[in-house]
């Protein structure tokens, strides 16, 4: 697909084929945040890979990730919390690591992995991938060329991948399922490093228990974003939701 | 495909699509050598990601990388050249991170990232859905269940799974080619980070260097490997051609 915007959430695609039984992939590329390995530039998106599958009693497997060691908006929660940056994360814009989130928003993410010793240059090389398959291959634009993340010059012309495999043109459905459950089961009751704190997850997994939750409970956001939604719904005529306090 | 055993290079099955003008896929699951984030055991195997694509004049983009952080071989050579390793890379047998590469061989690898903080968790997303789309999909062995490296005892089993795209079904191979080129040569003229070791590269781009460079004037190896390989000829009846001297 071409000529298109941010498309939301990567993984909302993948796991409508997950719901219809089968395998979906979906991919996007995005406006340039990364920095690939050795240069000071972003000049990639953040392009995340997304995956579902269905694993019987176990759910959705989702795998819905920026190819980037951590988003963009990771950065900007860690500015408000006056939080310093591991190394790994991101650069400043004369391309030395970024210790500050300051710093870090006007320079570039790196990719997964981090530094180059820490074979940063794989997760350069999936976001790259990514880019082939999506502003390369649908012709639409790509890496550098794309507008910035907020820019209104022009159509943004992203360009997006979607696939999905019916796992009953290979072995059969139900025991692709149970297969997918079963090594659900192994990972999920897997022996504990120490100081680990929780059990092994499967990705997707803490994603819709916390759907689960807030579909009987509520969503609680805090009140300064509150305030603001309230009176962007006022502004515009679409009345948004008083709050009421967190259990009540 | 399944009930096979290690298939080699897995970007040597996306390099023959590649070769023909298509978008090349390659994926595999191995035996158990990586632990799933939070876990102390190896569940998972280094389950490589190969895609391969023309790129005009810059020949080919090859990535092909193991979903671990780095692969067993570079324990190994630690452990040859008295090195410790940094974190990130391998965990000890109870789970600890492993600071030698003695214990890392005696332990799991850590997915691509490494720890959680350090988003180690999509490191070992990504091995998962390569253990999705291969040993799951293919009903092969897979996670845990598939036999260890050096294991005779029995079928490895292992699953594969192979993709080609022709790009001139979606917008002409042609101008796929083109804007390929075009986004490799912005990637390799970009402006470097201070302390770089050299330009940006692309995936394949120092292993194809190297192959030109060795086609002309040959492997070069150490002594005691070229002796070792020699003794295994002389044993099989097969004669291992003479070492020279590097540049002779």
């Amino acid at each position: 697909m071409r000529n298109t915007n941010h498309y939301g959430i990567a993984g909302w695609y993948a796991m409508r084929a997950a719901g219809e039984g089968l395998l979906g992939v979906s991919l996007t590329n995005t406006s340039p945040l990364v920095a690939p390995t050795r240069s000071k530039s972003p000049l990639l998106g953040t392009n995340p890979i997304a995956v579902a599958a269905p694993a019987g009693r176990h759910g959705m497997l989702v795998l819905d990730m920026a190819t980037s060691t951590i988003p963009r908006g990771r950065i900007e929660v860690a500015a408000r919390r006056g939080e310093s940056l591991p190394p790994g994360w991101a650069i400043g814009p004369d391309g030395s690591p970024a210790t500050t989130p300051e710093v870090a928003l006007e320079g570039s993410l790196l990719p997964l992995g981090g530094e180059e010793s820490n074979a940063g240059y794989k997760g350069y090389g999936l976001a790259l991938v990514v880019e082939l398959l999506t502003g390369i291959l649908a012709d639409a634009a790509y890496g550098p060329n794309i507008l910035s993340l907020w820019s209104v010059a022009g159509k943004a012309n992203l360009g997006q991948f979607f696939m999905a495999i019916d796992p009953a043109a290979v072995g059969g459905a139900a025991s692709f399922n149970a297969r997918l459950e079963g090594l659900l089961d192994q990972l999920t009751t897997a022996p504990l490093a120490p100081g680990a704190p929780g059990p092994v997850l499967f990705p997707g997994q803490p994603e819709a228990e916390r759907a689960a939750h807030q579909s009987k409970n509520g969503i609680a956001i805090d009140t300064e974003h509150h305030d603001s939604l309230v009176e962007l719904g006022a502004r515009h005529g679409a009345v948004f939701p008083a709050a009421r306090p967190i259990g009540g």
